[in-house]
C-alpha cells in the first residue's frame, strides 16, 4: 500500500507536484484508480484519481481520516556527522522508528556545516510514507548552535548522552509519557563545556551502555529505546 | 582507540596476516609501539611491535585482559534482504549494539539466495572492533532453511515478530536475564504456514509496534530492545 503526499488535504481538487505525479506514473495509476493521500500532519484522504494532464495527475478527495498525534513527543538533537550515507540511514531509520521532531547542532568536534534540507526532507517523507507515520517530525532546516539551542529548547525529561562520566543508563532516566529530548554529540563526543552547559540548562547526564555506538547508532538507539518505553 | 584482531592469542608471537598488516601499516604503527589486538572470542592483549618484515606484522603479547561474556544471549535470526547494502548497515549495527548470534533464514518469500558470508564477517569484525564488543557474534555462513531452523535452535524466550495477527508488543514479551531468539521476517512478511510452523516450536507472536518497519529496522529495532531491557 502506497501513500501520496499533498500538503493540503481539504475538499478541493488535489494536483500533485511532479514528484509524487512521477510516483504515479512509475506505478502505474490511471483516472479512477482510488488512492491514499497523507500531508503528514495525520490525515490520510481516500481520494480518486481525476486526470492526468501531461505528466501532473489531479485526484479527488472522497474521505479524510484524521489521526491524533501522540501525545509525548520525542525530540532528537544530534551533530550532524561527517558522512552523509550516515545522517541519511540515521534519519530514516528513526522516522521509522517513529520521532516528533529532529534538530541538527553545531558543536565544537561536529565535522560538517553544511546539509541538503532539500534531500533530508525527501528522505523524512519517503520514510514516513513508507512507515505509515501520519505525522512528519519537524526539521529546522539549519544546524543549530548548541548554546542557541540550549537557550531554545526543552522537554520534560532533558537527558544528554555523555561518554565522560559514569551515568545511569538510558534506561533508568527514560520515563513512559513524558515528552522527551535526548542530545547526541559527534564522534569524539561533547566537550566537557557542552556537556556542562547542557547541565545548566538541566539536562541529565546518560549512559547508552558498555559498548561504543557510532552517532547514527547511538541517536537509533535512543529512539528505539523511547518507543520501548512508550509501546508505541 | 583501535584493535587489532588475530584469532589466536596465547603467549606465543602474533603473525599477522594480510588485512591487519595493511590496517596497521596505514595507521602508521611501528616497531616498539604499543597496540591492542582482541580474539574475538573475550580476550583483549597489549601487544608490542616487533617487527615488520615486508608487509606483515609481528608483534608480542605482554598482557591479556579475558572479558566474560554476558551470560544472557541474544540470537537474531532474520531474512536476508534484497538489498545488500541494507543486510550491512543491519549487520553493523546489530554488532554495535550487542548480539550473540546472527542467523539468516530462507522463507518463502524471501528475496535473496546468496550472501557473500567472508564480506559479511568482515563488517562484524570492524563493527565489534569499532564498538569494543569483544566477543564477536556467531554467524553460520549459510542461509538456512526456515524449517530446518526452528528444529535446530531455541532460547528461553522465543519470539516471531509478525504482522498477521494481533499480539503483545515486544515490550510485554521481551525479559531481563532470558536468552532470546527473535525471528524477523521478509519484506512482505512470514507467511501464516510459517508462523504457525514457529508457534508449533514455541514462538510467541510480538508487534514491533504501530509503524511498518523494514526489515533490517525491525532487526535494528529488536536488537536495541534487548540492549534496553538488560541495560548492557
Amino acid at each position: 500500500m502506497h501513500f501520496f503526499f499533498y500538503p493540503f488535504i481539504s475538499e478541493t481538487l488535489i494536483q500533485f507536484e511532479e514528484d509524487e505525479s512521477m510516483h504515479l506514473k512509475v506505478l502505474r495509476a490511471n483516472e479512477g484508480d482510488e488512492i491514499l493521500v497523507i500531508n503528514g500532519k495525520g490525515d490520510v484522504a481516500k481520494a480518486i484519481i481525476q486526470s492526468i494532464a501531461k505528466r501532473f495527475f489531479t485526484a479527488q478527495i472522497i474521505l479524510i481520516e484524521r489521526h491524533i498525534r501522540r501525545n509525548t513527543g520525542f525530540h532528537l538533537a544530534v551533530a550532524p556527522l561527517k558522512q552523509m550515507d550516515r545522517i541519511e540511514w540515521m534519519l530514516e531509520k528513526v522516522c521509522e522508528l517513529g520521532i516528533e521532531q529532529i534538530s541538527f547542532i553545531e558543536t565544537k568536534r561536529t565535522e560538517r556545516d553544511k546539509l541538503n534540507f532539500e534531500r533530508l526532507n525527501k528522505i523524512v517523507h519517503a520514510a514516513c510514507k513508507q512507515s505509515k507515520n501520519f505525522w512528519f517530525p519537524e526539521m529546522p532546516a539549519v544546524i543549530e548552535r548548541f548554546d542557541t539551542f540550549l537557550n531554545a529548547h526543552e522537554a520534560h525529561t532533558n537527558l544528554i548522552a555523555y561518554c565522560g562520566g559514569e551515568f545511569s543508563g538510558i534506561e533508568q532516566k527514560l520515563r513512559a509519557d513524558s515528552s522527551t529530548l535526548i542530545l547526541i554529540g559527534p564522534e569524539g563526543d561533547f566537550t566537557d563545556e557542552e556537556f556542562n552547559l547542557a547541565t545548566q540548562h538541566g539536562f541529565k547526564g546518560i549512559s547508552l551502555g558498555n559498548t561504543r555506538l557510532r552517532t547514527e547508532t547511538a541517536a537509533i538507539y535512543a529512539t528505539a529505546a523511547f518507543k520501548f518505553v512508550n509501546a508505541y
